[in-house]
């Protein structure tokens, strides 16, 4: 944190590197410097941009920091795109690594509303790691079959459930009807329980230019959290949801992110994608993916996500959502990585246990609550799931 | 066309890759196949995706077409960010290197509302290539500065003066004042000239769900152009945009889009990303980066981009602009790499020019003149950038 937009960007040491430096500091903030004559050097000053740091850090890469003055830009997270990486990101190698927002935005970017202590208060779910299920298969499906389908996540043990993110051909049980069918299941399952209602996350499915009136009425409705991709429709729709109230739980979806965290030298961190801009745009749960399974990041990287959706200070945190390819085996080592404030983020070993749906959930809150009681008994799903995936390590 | 979207991939040609199609196709699309009972595959067949080409390219990579059934998504490009490449974006090494969007579409997305005839009909000039330049260091300046430096721009022969994109710090020349005063300038110059006026598109600064509403106000106060960078503040921005009355004409800046198009075997295609994309979203003009000059694209991928913002049939085309370190001497090798209908954006060489900002201009377009008599006399202004930058080849 500090007075300006503070951005690290990975580049090659090829040339003169430390001019080439200097020269993005003053082309994305005053365009150009030493030509100019005294007096506008005296009133540009403060929109001038400077070099932090300048060091190398490897052979072939040096990293480069440069301040922007908060006064530049607006706090709004399109506008940090634009500005630090916005003609930069077309300017060859180069890769967005770190950034750090003014202080002076925090009331405007407060980040999430509700955070790891916010979603734990209204589950009723102090300290154990809350398990997310992802529907499966969504696209044409019926609002019976929808609501069958919820029913035996949430009877199996899911704090979480969510829509698939590919969700949009909803004709069959549309938005509205999802929202009102999975209240009323959720408020006779607490009723039984005695406990507080599981969530539902429903995606929104409208044009980035509508998410926020979607969103509204769906509020109305009785959604209490949503599914959105900010990489889809954009960073500041994420923002304007979180500006709702009463303030949905958001759960920011990695798609397309991919496009621009993978490739080696170029692009932006996951770091910085994944956690800092979801968690500063006021996402409560961050998804993305887990440094195992199918569709892995590498593990530093995915452990950097998840200092990053705690924030800078660990005050006000997002839930850590590692995802892809996750089955009970491997709910040890996510808390040995990310600590006991994570959300298991698991579809495939849900609806492909051997037992099914119900059975799969259940594995997964019987690995849950092993943790505490490393030596109890094995529960047969739990069991079974072993068998299919494995158990892991501890 | 089709009745779908069809997406193109380059993937590697590592281990069972044609498996990887029929994966990916079938993923993105209903989850699983082969397990579901015959009853569920005749109601799931309308969303199935389907491979339509799988072919090796090269030693190391092979391209993929996969058709996603227009009735899996909302005709609405956040959405096809999301189905075509939201997950797939993040799983290892791949590339979507082509689209096509359903036929169905056209209605909701009929691409530029103005494009290149409406922007040669509102300026008065059926065929050279236009002239766009653009504002350097804006940050922190005055009206009367704004207004004289539009006045310089547009006297020595700009057709098109557009905002910086990293423009946000406009107290001194709100959005609504430099409208204002645009309009007037252009009104005067109008009636001297007796010809149409030139136009000065106004960078959109408001927050990506805030946007819309700004540029509905600038309209109403006079505005006829818009800068935006519909990869900050997301693509379907730029599509309400399109739709707002009178239609604006739309200036897409890349910013942010080197993030996922630079690097080799990541990300999106140029010409997907920078053609396809934000013709489809309502572009009117979609300024990329030339294969010349300092931030530079390789040639064939720029060639792509303009191909990309022609359309699929030319009808309707937008223009291609070129942009970054343009100089006269290179006007001739657009116009041989886009032919006439292209914009020709300049910054540094029309405000660098050692006569200054209107001899600048001049020497723009004293070199676009030129092609239609390339063999009269050169004027000063022309002969000046020619020295400074080099002439050029024909």
């Amino acid at each position: 944190m500090g007075t300006e937009l503070l951005a690290t960007y990975a580049i090659p040491r090829r040339g003169d590197w430390r001019r080439r430096a200097d020269e993005m500091a003053v082309g994305m903030t005053v365009g150009s410097w030493t030509d100019l004559p005294a007096l506008e050097q005296e009133r540009l000053a403060q929109f001038l941009g400077r070099v932090r740091r300048c060091e190398p850090i490897s052979e072939d890469w040096a990293h480069v920091a440069i301040a922007y003055p908060a006064a530049n830009l607006p706090p709004q997270l399109s506008s940090v795109l634009t500005v630090a990486f916005g003609k930069l990101s077309l300017d060859g190698a180069i890769r967005l690594v770190g950034l750090s927002l003014p202080d002076s935005w925090s009331e405007a970017l407060p980040g999430p509303r509700h955070g790891a202590g916010g979603v734990r208060e209204r589950l009723g779910i102090p300290q154990r790691p809350l398990l997310l299920s992802i529907f499966k298969s969504e696209n044409g499906r019926t609002l019976p079959e929808f609501v069958e389908a919820l029913r035996q996540q949430w009877a199996g043990g899911a704090d979480l459930v969510k829509d698939d993110e590919i969700f949009f051909a909803d004709r069959g049980a549309p938005l509205g009807d999802r929202v009102r069918a999975a209240r009323d299941l959720a408020a006779s399952l607490a009723a039984r329980s005695g406990r507080p209602a599981p969530l539902y996350a429903a995606n929104l499915t409208a044009s980035g230019d509508r998410v926020v009136d979607q969103a509204a009425r769906a509020l109305a409705a009785g959604a209490e959290a949503f599914l959105v991709s900010p990489y889809a429709v954009g960073l500041d729709t994420l923002t304007a949801l979180s500006r709702l109230e009463p303030h949905p739980i958001l759960l920011a979806h990695p798609a397309f992110a991919g496009a621009f965290i993978n490739a080696p030298g170029y692009g932006v961190a996951a770091s910085v994608a994944l956690g800092l801009l979801v968690r500063a745009a006021g996402a409560d749960v961050g998804i993305f993916p887990s440094p195992y399974g199918s569709v892995a990041l590498p593990r530093d990287d995915a452990l950097a996500v998840g200092r990053a959706l705690a924030g800078p200070d660990a005050r006000h945190p997002a839930l850590p959502a590692p995802a892809a390819g996750l089955h009970p085996g491997l709910v040890s080592r996510l808390v040995a990585d990310f600590g006991l404030d994570v959300v298991i983020n698991a579809g495939g070993a849900i609806h492909g246990h051997p037992g099914g749906t119900q059975a799969g959930a259940r594995a997964f809150r019987a690995a849950i609550d092993r943790l505490s009681n490393p030596d109890g008994p094995v529960s047969p799903e739990l069991l079974a799931a072993w068998e299919k995936w494995g158990e892991g390590s501890r």
